[in-house]
């Protein structure tokens, strides 16, 4: 089994499946694409038109919920009853959302439209806030993940996700104290913990400055 | 099990799963709650402020594809190979997007701001229209459903997507005869054809005018 990772030179929508691939310690290889000098002539290769997509043997398979779900489940690091991996899955649908309403935040910001960046960053605010309260409720079984004993994809997605909004929005843990233990857990796997230390800066598109 | 399915008056991220249900024949109850002088009210006792959602004995679930997936891998509406499972919620995922860009150009259409609305209207004719030839090419199977020799949640999903946006974006299935096939087939299942003459038309907030 080969993995291909193609995505943008951000974060965003890649860094979660960046993390569930080193949590797993599979060997995968990165291909990223500079959003402004490359992705307009790239973009034509992708079947679907978009990125994050990961090549699995040749073949390619998109979207950040469903790939990190397919990789949860084939390596044994996912729930196997179907109503909480439902529950899981939603709460991942919900905190992804979030990465939307950034991105038009993010969109608008460089495309110096003010009130439209305040629009996109106030349902970014609202949404967060509540998807961080339930995640925190998720919490119910003393081992600390999400709706598990063990940790699954979803508390390394979550944290991938977290590990971003934590500088972009004030305050969005503060009553969390469940999620900064995951955030944490999730930030010390050694695989992930080299990442963070090579990984490139933010990208001038994804920065929090005057967000 | 019992089945409660909660959300606004419009046909929208609700109406996949009014078609899943009722193509797998199973019962419900539905609650319509008027989005301009309802959900203001009742959106406190949703827990993650969002519809739809599907009380499942009880328990609430939200997320269309999430609720879409589950409903087909309960009932046997599903693929079981877990890479072909993963491709169609792909699939799905890339076609419920466009939704979302729907519902900023309705918001931007209500507030009178026509450039915004141009804007996600061009965001998702452009979307449309790559997600359309996609699908069209997962009809690999000469049983005319997509990647699977029956008919699976994911073709009802697609259908009920399908039948709102061809009435919102001019030819769009032009080019996609397979499509065309599945949105008249899963009309035709005679709960779905029953509910498309029994339903209400469609809420001011979605119809076409002016799009």
């Amino acid at each position: 089994m080969t993995y291909r990772l193609l995505y943008l030179n951000i974060r965003a929508r890649g860094e979660p499946i960046r993390w569930v691939l080193r949590a797993l310690e599979v060997e995968f290889e990165e291909e990223r694409i500079d959003m402004f000098s490359e992705w307009g002539a790239k973009k034509q290769d992708f079947k679907w038109g978009q990125t994050p997509v990961l090549e699995v043997d040749g073949e390619q398979l998109g979207q950040t919920t469903v790939i990190c779900r397919y990789l949860g489940e084939k390596h044994n690091m996912a729930v196997e009853d179907p109503w909480i991996a439902s529950r899981l899955q939603e709460a991942a649908e919900y905190l992804h959302d979030v990465s939307t309403l950034a991105a038009f935040a993010f969109y608008f910001r460089i495309k110096n439209d003010e009130e439209q960046k305040e629009f996109f960053m106030g349902r970014v605010r609202e949404r967060a806030a509540v998807v961080v309260k339930n995640l925190e409720n998720l919490v119910t079984d003393e081992a600390g993940w999400l709706l598990s004993p063990k940790m699954t994809w979803v508390d390394v997605f979550t944290a991938a996700y977290l590990d971003q909004y934590v500088d972009m929005i004030d305050g969005l843990l503060e009553e969390a104290p469940k999620l900064q233990e995951i955030l944490g857990r999730v930030r010390s796997l050694p695989a992930i913990q080299e990442w963070i230390e090579a990984r490139p800066p933010l990208h001038e598109f994804e920065t929090n400055e005057g967000l």
